[in-house]
């Protein structure tokens, strides 16, 4: 299988907000489909914490990508008419520069000398991905998640750079409730002491930390509801149990550790740590002295979608009516749509009916500029 | 200042729910007021994971309890009108034999040789302590929590001991949710290389998984309502941040920090670990074929009072609603209390003046029997 992916060199030093900066860093993308004469049919999708550029397979990737059903030809998002972008954060361990890589001035990874993160620089580096394609104007951007917030601060930060918008299962602030969750996650792997400060290796690994720090992303990425019906109170079968006290005996728990096992390894816990608290920074009302309202009116676009679910309870659905009215404030045709999928946060990567309606809707509705 | 606290003796061996049994154990309870003649005026309360019996102050022990604005002379639990006992559950270190307690025939501490414990122990050791105070019939119990669930076990277990019942944020069985919860906050005390399959001391003690464990508790038992009012975004100040990468910086982890510190060495983890698992276990169903609802329709009063709370993750207003058909079912004239507190699962000790109207009212239109 080959590799699709494709790498920007950041402008070398790339100041960040906090301060800092990173020289000869870059960001990895892939896209999809062709951008046309007029160069008006750009999609970009920035992601949640942990995926990479890899949103769908191409003929370069067959491998599925992590919204393989909501991305390709003739889906929502139809790369036969949309040239589509997905860019990897600038700080995940996903091929764009992050903590784990090696400092050109030291010659060893960065790990917590790694400048402090924003979401800012994730929508800043996105940006210059963009422009280097050669893109004045997005038709279309398009955030979930974490991605949501890096896109906000993307057509904050870039007047006239964005047509529409479609805002999924995000907000436009942290909250203390996903500030604590992400706070306990990150305790979970500083604690851990094989993250040493940073200083970890294959051999010695926070693997306890990362496993309880997922865990606790899994449980607030779903809702209760949704484990009633899939889990109820089943039991595993004796030979699936732990032989060991307080051991696993329930399904769910089991459940819990399929999730950690698949993701302990396969994430860089300094990035990690650095994602997450970039997410708890992130204040939109920074930009509108002190309030959510204003900060988002700042934001000019024609038209925005603005998508939530009833269960989720990191990114509740009173955050996602902030955001439509603050667009709407602002001059923009905003459409709301309040989805009742069980599946909590993680409805958008699951219940693709749903989701490939509103999307898909919005993106064919969408006139020629 | 003086020790209310008294100990039952439980029968010896005590034969525990899952087999094992206990020898040589008690149970510490508390009561205040006066028990009439007719002995048909006591009220038994049955409580949550961690707290002592020491519910409220009284004459020998003028410390504040854990439900302090709830009991005492013309409170809601009124202690000149009602004979009231509340049992430290059997299991936690709070005065009653559990993990921590030396086992007579070791001279040492049980630790992991503890019996497997179920609620429906805790339940059969309180109406030990009921039995022993020459009570046939409780007026009312009530119970909050885990003790909902032990009140439950209680009734069902021990016919014609209860006239009347006030179950307060409660659940009739553990749901995925709240075991994913409690299995992550014991995996969190479990990997704790201090705990040491159980071995701890003072100088070698599982800081922190008690401490993570604690903090996700206190995550679960309030709500992102509540937070949003009391915590904002807003800022320690600078000489209250930690000095160390990713250190706490927002007030919620300094709440969050408080709460863990007040915890961590005030109880034993290994009993934590044993009451976080009985609750799991608990399942009324268990009573009904498979059924919460037949279940449920086993216990026989005469009349009920259920609260519960909208904001609650943990213990969801549907549960409430389940507890309350299946008594209702069953021949028990039913009062619903639906509460909209912001306070989450934890409003039965904050939200003070709803509950109060709520179960004062209660106790107050019981005629005497």
């Amino acid at each position: 299988m080959g590799d699709a992916r494709r790498y920007f060199a950041l402008p070398s030093p790339f100041a960040m907000k906090r301060g800092g900066e990173l020289h000869g860093a870059h960001v990895a993308y892939e896209t999809w489909g062709t951008l046309n004469a007029a160069r008006d049919n750009a999609v970009l999708v920035l992601t949640g914490l942990s995926p990479s550029a890899h949103m769908t397979s191409c003929e370069e990737d067959l491998s599925p990508g992590w919204w393989q059903e909501m991305a390709g030809p003739g889906k929502a998002i139809d790369t036969t008419r949309w040239f589509v972008i997905c860019v990897n954060s600038l700080g995940s361990d996903k091929g764009s520069t992050c903590p784990a890589s090696v400092d050109p001035a030291t010659g060893e990874p960065y790990r917590l000398s790694f400048p402090e993160l924003a979401l800012e620089d994730v929508a800043n580096a996105a940006h210059g991905v963009v422009v280097s394609l050669g893109i004045a104007r997005l038709a279309c951007l398009i955030g979930c998640s974490m991605g949501g917030m890096s896109a906000l601060a993307y057509m904050l930060l870039h007047p006239g750079s964005v047509r529409t918008h479609i805002s999924v299962d995000t907000a436009p602030q942290a909250q203390p409730f996903a500030i604590a969750i992400r706070s306990l996650q990150r305790e979970a792997i500083r604690l851990d002491r094989h993250w040493n400060e940073g200083v970890y290796d294959d051999d010695n690994y926070p693997d306890i930390g990362m496993s309880i720090a997922r865990k606790l992303g899994v449980i607030t990425y779903r809702s209760a509801m949704e484990w009633n019906g899939r889990f109820a109170r089943i039991r595993l079968d004796p030979e699936q149990r732990e032989d060991e006290p307080f051991g696993r005996e329930f399904q769910v728990e089991s459940y819990l550790e399929g999730h950690a096992r698949r993701f302990v390894r396969h994430f860089d816990p300094n990035s990690y740590l650095y994602l997450s608290r970039a997410s708890d920074w992130f204040d939109i009302a920074e930009y509108g002295h002190g309030s959510v309202l204003e900060g988002l009116k700042r934001i000019h676009i024609e038209q925005a979608m603005v998508i939530g679910v009833s269960t989720d309870i990191l990114f509740p659905l009173q955050q996602q009516e902030q955001i439509a009215e603050g667009l709407e404030a602002a001059g923009a045709r905003v459409e709301f749509v309040a989805l009742d999928s069980p599946q909590g946060h993680d409805a958008f990567l699951v219940d693709i009916d749903n989701y490939s309606r509103a999307i898909g809707g919005f993106l064919n509705r969408l006139p020629a500029s």
